[in-house]
């Protein structure tokens, strides 16, 4: 708990009010008791402010005058929110140790600040990082790097050699390192390619729940610093994302593909193998993109839901959509003949 | 093991033929044996009557008189089906207690009727109601709140503070109570937002296997009663799933999104965050739904498959389609202009 | 480590160069160093031939007198490069035994060759064979048969009556035999239908991490020899996958669709329930196939990324195809009508 004045200070931002009042608990604008702390970042719900029973709100410079009470004032209510929640909600682990249950290599190395979970399984010779959280029913194989402060929540396999840097938050069901999909067809057969590659993941990276993540073949599928996936994203073989990228759920990223810096891609997206993304591209929902993308901007192709009887019409159509060009390529033609002054 | 009399008493069904006969299994009219029943649901196999070898089939009244031996007429023989297959398929845990290789938080309720299987853990506040059978290798965090009669297969996943209501079927690496993906952008880096809302889920809901469920950002995550989930189904924070809704595999629902009661999704269908679907709403596989939907009935907007060489050009095509209607239009115009009277 | 005279008589290949020199690793032709091996296999990196470090390369027939040095000469470098790889990287299982945290049922049959990991439980009635490695943290239900050589490597669950051949791989998080999404309405509300096929899996399949694969409702769900799976991929039950047949990520098939031998399909595909697709179909990335498919050959169905801004116009254009269409033909008539020799 923290007084609006200790908010303000924390998060640098300018203080409405006299800052007294006690703040718990973070809410939204309609559910807002007396006690907790709202922002308006949506401004299509400005006339709640009016009515919210939060004690204060988080608003931009621009909002300050309607402030009907107490608030905090940034620049962007929306990170000031993420900022106070962070203060109220911390991750707090005081844990330190290994549980009796969980079966740790003796050639492992995991620092005394650490926590390894119940039933947990760390292999020889890695290294689990100062404050790290290893919570119950992981996997983590030889070899591996686990930096500070990282959090496995429950039931994450790591596999050996992968690398991950600081502050890492993987969820429950990730599978980080495991074989790539590398096959060899041969007189009928398909033969496994043993993969050699790692996974080496950068600082602050996110990795939702489900999400699988693949070593490289070769050479190393590598995660840059600040990458955060959400839940069920499959990332295969020698994939490189750049710094920064957020991926939205269950986006598929085929082998080899690299991504840039700061990209963003909606849900479902996929991406084809070898081919590369440059910094700064947006890639809406289930856009399925198979060049490389050299200029910034924003890309699409998702088709939108329509009424299933328009659809199966238009969708006839597009089966004959070459045809139809033709068409009219034709009627264009005839009509220039016949007109051609036109 | 039954007769084919007490299956009809227990299933509310009409009797045909003396009934005495002793049902062990249940088969498809293709593969029957003497004492399996089967059924014919689809009249496509209505000529499998005459050959099937099983001891009784569930028909429809106005197949009654198909019947080639003794059989059950319902209203529904799908529906018949379910009920006999459940009859003779039962559930039944017989295990209570907790297997040593447990590790039951001491401040845990685990009713005694109740199954805490091999190597899974269970957390500090968290209650397990009667008769629940919790499969092995499974992690329960804090403060959950498990109802009577509830399947947590094997290696699920369930965060802490998630409710959960009778008769819940969780299969195996279901991740539910995870946290979404809550992000805000700042000076050049993704800040995590605390998700301090809980996930609550009704009674009779099954979630199929590898689920990703995220608690709610700030508010709940509400799964409401008699929801069924396929495999492999995203189901992002804030989320609202109305009753009896059924979701077939690999299908997204993006953050916030309301879907109503009864209704229905194919797979792989995304759903846009923040919009808001009516009651009884079906959309059929691949859909992308992008705006909210106000009116009971069915959508789409999947491209279904061609022969690569026709959809390459209907693809092209379909990238130049806005030129290509406006050359129509152009034309249209050309040719009223040289016709005015047609 | 082998010489490259050693390599050359285990792979049958033909040596250049007089063979002593030794062999430790696989590399590519960029990142090579002395004592690595490394293969041309795609032609567009034919000058780095002559820059690599390499101590010797694999490549083809038509390549053989552009290698700069030592080599091995194969009719396909691709799987010269898996045969050589897999000499350099064997998988080697020298565990056998039951780690004491593991909780084998006294009724379960496990080889002696074989290894059972770290809190990994398996069940009343199953057999493990001969040298199968079963990694840390797996759930194997009852009666399951796994055979020889077998890999779970972690984490993954296998369901009552499950069977298994020889050297399958299957990566964490798989979940192979769970209940399928059978459900039947019945008076406003969902039946579950108990599921009681098997799943029957045949020599030589590889399961990418976090798969679901059901068992089936009635009859079993069938995957044949040598089929590999990608990750993340749902297979729903009754589904047949013919021998050789390779899926890539985040494909879904629905229930009882039969799949043929040798076919290939794209990552995020889509095949519909209750349909067939013949042997040697491909099947390009993202395509959704909702009816059989009699003739071999390759299908698409994918829409491909364009600017959001082009997107947006065509993507409402084709909201308005079948009107479009229309407008078309009716300015043919009147074109026709006007210039009926036309």
């Amino acid at each position: 708990m923290y007084t609006l004045r200790e908010l303000a200070e924390k998060i640098g931002a300018e203080l409405v009010g006299e800052g007294s009042c006690q703040i718990s608990s973070i809410a939204t604008l309609s559910n807002a008791k007396s006690g907790s702390i709202t922002f308006l970042s949506n401004r299509q719900f400005l006339d709640q402010l009016t009515t919210t029973k939060a004690s204060a709100v988080i608003v931009s410079h621009a909002d300050k005058t309607k402030l009907p009470g107490d608030g905090l004032v940034v620049e962007d209510p929306y990170v000031g929110y993420a900022k106070v929640a962070t203060l109220l909600h911390p991750f707090v682990n005081q844990l330190t140790g290994i549980h009796p249950s969980a079966v740790v290599h003796e050639e492992a190395h995991v620092d005394p600040s650490a926590w390894i979970g119940p039933c947990t399984v760390v292999g020889r010779g890695t290294s689990i990082g100062a404050n790290c959280y290893v919570g119950p029913g992981c996997v983590v194989g030889d070899e591996v790097i686990i930096g500070p402060d990282a959090q496995l929540v429950a039931n994450v396999t790591i596999f050996h050699q992968t690398h991950i840097g600081a502050r890492a938050i993987f969820h429950p069901g990730v599978v980080a390192g495991s074989d790539g999909f590398g096959l060899a067809f041969d007189q009928g057969k398909w033969l496994k390619i043993p993969q050699v590659g790692r996974l080496v993941i950068g600082d602050d990276v996110e990795i939702g729940a489900n999400c699988a993540i693949d070593r490289g073949a070769i050479e190393d599928t590598v995660i840059e610093d600040g990458v955060k996936l959400d839940n069920l994203v499959h990332v295969a073989h020698n994939v490189h994302i750049g710094a920064h990228t957020v991926l939205a759920g269950q986006i598929g990223i085929a082998g080899s593909a690299k991504i840039g810096k700061y990209c963003a891609m909606g849900g479902q997206v996929g991406i084809n193998g070898h081919i590369e993304i440059t910094d700064h591209v947006t890639i809406t929902a289930r856009t399925m993109v198979v060049h490389s993308i050299t200029e910034p901007g924003t890309y699409s192709s998702g088709i939108t839901a329509d009424t299933n009887v328009r659809w199966r019409k238009n969708m006839a159509r597009f089966k004959q959509l070459d045809e139809l060009a033709k068409t009219v390529k034709r009627l264009q033609k005839q009509f220039e003949n016949q007109f051609p002054d036109k």
